[in-house]
């Protein structure tokens, strides 16, 4: 199953977590996998755009893909270098074409009560007049999607308390990425569609995280036509969805998930009932979405 | 059980989520409810400082709650008004000492992929030399908070997709925030402290959302020396939680918790056999922490 990713979690890598001590609430004795977050800062050319806090696997692709979806690196930039040092926790992207930020920088959003995410304006003008390939969708593939997700070794089956996103193509996961935040496990994705010079239209993002408005936005200026989650949605989500063609799954566990945009896309080629209730071990262990 | 509490979320009140209509897993037509979520920008003094995207029922707590937190409004700070144009989406926070962020707003840092946080090095300068009160704290409180808070009506229970973020004293919530984002929660309750000059040596600090770095030191500087959250932990919260003296429960959920900071300070006053398991409708829908 894992050998169809092209790039999955490897929870034993080195400095992705790490074992601490605490009581549980016998007052037992217990040692827990907890993850590691580290600080990563992100420079543009001679520019310190930002400081990402993440666990460190994909330095390069957190640096190029969050530069692609805060519309710094444009479709059409050459990249001439992605320098990671590790001691100094910096990366820097260079581009043949000369930037500068200053404006760009001073003006942020926090979307979701998060993010250093893009400015709210630039946000919904990349969106204008923006409507993504009309690509259908297939019950089957969900439910296999979400089968080998789940079932691959994970930091999350490991240490909890982390994100993933997994880029898939039809009932193929391809790149899966986990971090702390679910906006730099997107933005991994982004990072690697970038260098790898592959496009969106033929595939859907699956995510752990919530189906926000930026969620959203990011998906759709990605050329990604369809987006999966477990989790809830918003309406400013939704509705942004139906603007520009997104087809939208939430709530998706088990065998049961809502679509509220593009439904006309989907097709039910799966009997509901021939897929498991999710088994009580994959239950996401909580919390809120 | 609910009139413990000074604030409560009211699911009811109009504009804070929608019906949206959609097909499920069947392809029955489903109606949803799902929560808003909008533009609020902050001003402070003439200065604009952030857009932030919340669900919109407590914009001058957020606004203040949020400039505390990132260090733009100090402790001492003389609040001359605050002032929320519902039209335009805008909160003017007025002080008495002029102020201005420029460079400060130019350094920001994306903490667990999120943020508008505080600029990173501010973050850990702010906790030099901090120590919390030494709290003690009782296991009976932690489940008679667990239970009040997750049967109190919420947005959460009506339309998902929500994060909560309760101040406490001892085993009474007293004020109870939900929002898109935890950080827009959490700055709600540091704004609510604010604008009702109440400390928070004598609180607990309940969470649904990861005890991330940026939560842990939150709380810290709230002054607040106990929190707690169904999630789980990351390595960086566990270790500032452990120099600032603050007691870290994670992954609490029916009579189930983790204590990675202060265990010395937990008192075990309550048999966790007699604490019912979590009720399966409450088991946080899913997803991830």
């Amino acid at each position: 199953m894992s050998e169809e990713f092209l790039i999955a979690p490897d929870p034993a890598a080195p400095g992705l977590s790490r074992e601490v001590e605490g009581v549980d609430h016998e007052g037992a004795r217990r040692r827990i996998r907890v993850v590691e977050e580290r600080p990563l800062t992100i420079f543009l050319n001679a520019q310190e755009i930002v400081t990402a806090m993440t666990i460190g696997d994909y330095p390069r692709h957190l640096a190029v893909g969050y530069l692609r979806n805060q519309g710094m690196l444009r479709p059409d930039d050459e990249i001439t270098a992605v320098d990671h040092d590790e001691e100094l926790g910096v990366v820097v992207v260079r581009t043949r074409r000369a930037t500068d930020y200053e404006e760009k920088l001073r003006r942020k959003t926090r979307t979701s009560g998060c993010a250093v995410g893009t400015v709210f304006g630039d946000m919904m003008e990349g969106l204008e007049g923006l409507t993504l390939p009309p690509a259908e969708l297939r019950a089957s593939w969900l439910y296999a999607l979400a089968r080998k997700i789940n079932t691959a070794p994970s930091l999350y089956l490991e240490a909890g308390a982390i994100h993933g996103t997994v880029l898939c193509r039809q009932d193929q996961p391809l790149v899966y990425m986990e971090d702390v935040g679910r906006h730099n496990a997107v933005d991994k994705i982004a990072g690697w569609m970038t260098l790898e010079g592959e496009g969106g239209a033929d595939k859907i993002l699956y995510t752990t995280g919530r189906l926000t408005s930026e969620m959203v936005i990011k998906t759709a200026l990605m050329g990604i036509p369809a987006l999966a989650s477990r989790s809830g949605f918003t309406a400013w989500g939704v509705e942004i969805a139906r603007q520009v063609g997104l087809t939208l799954i939430g709530r998706m566990r088990g065998r049961r998930f809502v679509c509220l945009s593009g439904e006309e896309r989907l097709i039910f080629d799966a009997d509901p009932a021939a897929v498991a209730d999710e088994p009580e071990a994959l239950r996401r262990k909580g919390a809120r979405e």
